[in-house]
């Protein structure tokens, strides 16, 4: 019955315009009453987008499942992956929508709706992993929202290659630029801010406790024997 | 004429609430006709946000105005604190109207429009900075989303204080946070992303011609006879 009222839907989108067609319309064609859209849909933007409330659930209980072991930044990209997943899973629909998405204004709103919203999930699991943190609530919000900009880069890729080129590649190479910037081997607050922050009281490692490498960073100018007593007071410290 | 048309909105929207105000409402407070209210205001949602247009195109010009020697990150930090300044402006109003927003999913819908407006002009003069970068575009969208987090982080701590902390302090700070992690300080894509490029023909410097820092990770476990090579090594190639 869901399938098939965003199959009818679909179909008259295309035909017709969207604006064009009513939910009667759909109706019509799907052959059911208007009851039983409403009881699945609560109004005609959201036939456009049948599976992002359950995506969005997943993600919830995905980020929900997660563990103090759970590196936090390599769990919100694999809860990204999650709305790739449902894109890809039907790429004629996805890429139709898409075109469908972009012409039509207040779908690309509800669509911005649904994207704040993916966000706002990420943001507070971050937000719980980072509490405590110095600037941790402001760190989760900017990882939340990288995150969700590298995702929909890859995925529009995607899209603009109508569904041909390889979405899972597109994505990945998208947020392994994330996590290269903000993942287990980067300071919180990028290396210079990490130099910055010797007397923070939060130790050189920024007060994480599953650091395991030293980053300094110097002047190309400084002289090499400077460089190494910058690394030795570094490690003397961390080794506190 | 604008100005008492914004003035009567908010008076209604405060005392009736949002959605019990009309247009028709709003002009007979105002002593105008209702053509003068639209030629200001497309719709009602317009009058709760009556400046972000003109912000949108003051941050535009701004942001046109750039030379090539104004550091990019920077760049799109100031011209996000124009958006920061038309909401300082006046207090009273925009905390107003950030409880009103919150209240109503319509202006709620509206207001993340006019933030992915400001995204968007963020990222495509960053894309313009970066075209013939290695993940140039990827670069500028996580950036431009990173910048926009961050500024909104700093302004909803604001809003939420009833105007009453320091909203220009708020949002340096969440500026300068990006600023660590994207600004010209930093390597592309983090220092452990550019430890792994050697072989990417692009130098250990990802490329960048104003680099004037050695970032160098390196395992905690590491001796330090083996971190000193690597430093040599790496000024070395970089002296080529």
């Amino acid at each position: 019955m869901r399938a098939s009222l965003v199959a009818a839907a679909f179909q008259l989108f295309l035909e017709r315009g969207y604006e064009q067609t009513t939910v009667d319309d759909i109706v019509a064609l799907a052959g059911v009453g208007r009851r039983s859209f409403f009881r699945y849909f609560p109004s005609k933007e959201d036939v456009v987008f049948p599976d992002h409330e359950g995506c969005l659930a997943e993600m919830t209980a995905f980020l929900g499942d997660s563990g103090p072991t759970d590196e936090p930044v390599a769990r919100v990209c694999d809860a990204a992956r999650l709305v790739l997943r449902m894109y890809a899973e039907n790429p004629t629909f996805s890429v139709q929508r898409h075109r469908l998405t972009r012409k039509v204004p207040g779908l690309r709103t509800y669509e911005l709706s649904m994207v704040w919203r993916y966000e706002r999930a990420l943001a507070a699991y971050l937000r719980g992993r980072f509490a405590g943190r110095r600037d941790g609530t402001l760190r989760a919000d900017v990882i939340a929202a990288a995150v969700v900009a590298a995702h929909n880069n890859g995925l529009r890729s995607w899209l603009r290659s109508d569904g041909r080129s390889d979405a899972t590649a597109e994505v990945d190479h998208a947020l392994a630029h994330v996590q290269g910037i903000f993942g287990p081997d980067q300071a919180p607050g990028g290396p210079a801010q990490q130099a910055a922050d010797e007397g923070a009281g939060e130790g050189r490692n920024g007060g994480r406790d599953d650091e395991d490498v030293v980053v300094v960073v110097s002047r190309r100018g400084a002289p090499l024997w400077r460089v190494v007593q910058e690394i030795e007071t570094t490690l003397g410290r961390d080794a506190d």
